[in-house]
């Protein structure tokens, strides 16, 4: 306990953190300046266009949340509803479950939509939930669901709430950067991401966005929001538009200049060139997968490029395998969250690290720890 | 838009941030590595074990929470609070009242225990608060207002709480490190700081610390914590004493980093010589500032040596004053917060920033300014 703390030299192939590029930890090195500081004012109505760059939208509120994914999700629901509220959550994944936690600790009623874990959301599921529940005013869906590395059809979820006059709450912590996202085209209304996934920033902070019509639910609800550090209103006067600047919490300086630098890579490198470099790194981890004999647990169409589930094969110890590509390679893959503990590994192609070396470096060291 | 932020380097002299020490940055800048990893696991019972040091207690339930000191506050009041309770609010500052702001979104009832913003907490108006409502659970004060540069006499609110059978919420934001604070034996329950004031290390977290009687009157609530990000069962899973962490959220790695850096650091040097520094570099800058004729805001003995308050003579402009320190001098001081905007400054002597440099530094600039 009495020396500075070296951390190992990890390739990051889980579900996040991924790893961080060297010029994002060099920003979030530099001499910490006051939140209030003119330069750092400055520097923040860079991040909010670089955040409405990444979400491709217009929205105002695009703001980073000064806590990590989770607590986006907390700052969507408790912003948009009120007790009393029925909110359609779909569930096919962990995430879509923390949501119904988040409903009900709003004192509102989750209408859960069930799809399989490893399937995407039925869309089709989610049109019956509205017709039988008419009075839904929120739609929450996972757009990439993290604990099964599947895709959901976020646009065509979002048409059928807009259709029934439902906002969407729309959690993106994986898909930010490494597919397709269109706030804006789509008319998703409150959308949360997390920056240690596809922008490889470190993990801390909650790049969020909301649309006009989520703004104004909020400004007009009728009783407070039921938290005062996720309250938008308050928030919306820190990162708000004009120069005065009312102080609401302490900004986490340094990780905001490590999420400015993460943006500018995405955006030097460009979106849609992203998505294609997670794509055709995707499709290489694959192949050798396949090479090997081994399974991936999702369709084609719906697989994340970013993050790939693999099924551990009959007769092999997840953790020993993990344990082994930790200690051998200084590799980390993620285990299976939730029902698909001990079933499946994810095995992460995010941001900085979708890249053919650790492709290769993955396919070696699983090949050599399975004897494949 | 299109380059790397640099800040400026700015000698960090207002209310927090205070200056972070390069040993501190270099920690946060290592490569990240996986919130599982059984290497960070060893550092997360590394900082739990450097942070029950500094609060001076041996309460198990002892973690950084992964948010700022505002999220802190609010961990305290909705897991100890039910709908209903009363709680004795105590406001001599800005931050008393963000308490009631947090009570009341509980569903809570706050009483109000007034006091002069530049005056400490009156503890006879808190046992007449008690008297009057025998029916209070909570007694919530502020350690440090930061607002208003004042101690409270910790311990007799906490003893005047114990013999009325009620837990204490004590804000320790300004304090940790900088004055004395004696968890245990004062016998207080719900404590949360912030990393960015005397611990100088980057904003974004909030050191807390449980006590057992506190623990118990969470494992035994009735009904779950209105927020789930900050739910301390949860939180307990992946902080708590056994080797299996469960996943609750992703943990802001490096800023972990840091924090177990500055920790150490502090007890490199130990607590009680961090508060003779912190006192005798106070006692120079009063000095000095009294030379030019500046009268301090607050009697002497509740005075906060890591945060000056001082009164802005007749006649001077302070966002002059302050704007020219930023731009001819690179020094932060703070302005005064709510109804002391304009009046007060408040100049931090903060963790690694409280010495003599600095004390000469400023008492330089201002006195350039000011003409004096």
């Amino acid at each position: 306990m009495n020396h500075s703390f070296h951390p190992p030299h990890r390739t990051l192939m889980g579900p996040g953190p991924s790893d961080v590029s060297p010029r994002v930890l060099g920003a979030l090195g530099r001499p910490t300046i006051g939140h209030l500081d003119p330069q750092f004012i400055t520097l923040m109505d860079e991040i909010k266009a670089l955040l409405q760059y990444v979400f491709k939208t217009e929205n105002e509120l695009t703001i980073p949340l000064s806590a990590p994914g989770s607590a986006g999700m907390e700052a969507a629901f408790v912003n948009l509803l009120s007790p009393g509220d029925t909110v359609i959550v779909c569930q096919n994944g962990v995430f879509g479950g923390r949501m119904k936690e988040n409903v009900e600790r709003c004192g509102a009623t989750a209408v859960m939509v069930q799809d399989r874990w490893g399937d995407p959301v039925d869309p089709e599921k989610v049109t019956a939930a509205f017709a039988a529940h008419p009075e839904a005013s929120v739609l929450a869906f996972v757009h990439s669901e993290t604990s099964t590395g599947v895709r959901s059809d976020a646009e065509t979820l979002c048409a059928i709430a807009k259709n029934h006059g439902a906002l969407t709450v729309v959690d993106t912590v994986t898909t930010l950067a490494g597919i397709d996202l269109q706030v804006d085209n789509w008319g998703a209304d409150a959308v949360y991401s997390g920056t240690q996934k596809c922008l490889s920033c470190v993990p801390g902070l909650s790049p969020m966005t909301f649309s006009p019509a989520a703004v104004d639910r909020i400004q007009q609800r009728p009783e407070r929001v039921q938290s005062w550090f996720l309250d938008m209103q308050l928030v919306m006067g820190y990162w708000g538009g004009d120069s005065k600047r009312a102080y609401h919490h302490t900004a986490p300086v340094n990780a905001l200049y490590a999420l400015h630098e993460a943006l500018l890579i995405v955006r030097e490198e460009g979106l849609e060139a992203s998505f294609e470099r997670h794509r055709n790194n995707h499709l290489q981890l694959v192949a050798g997968l396949e090479r090997m004999g081994l399974e991936m647990a999702v369709a084609p169409e719906w697989r994340l490029p970013q993050l790939n589930a693999v099924c551990i094969p009959e007769g092999v110890d997840d953790a020993e395998v993990r344990g082994r590509l930790l200690r051998e390679f200084d590799l980390e893959i993620g285990a299976g969250l939730g029902e698909l503990a001990g079933k499946q590994w994810r095995i992460g192609l995010m941001g900085h690290a979708s890249n053919p070396v650790n492709v290769q470096r993955c396919l070696t060291a699983l090949g050599t720890v399975l004897g494949r």
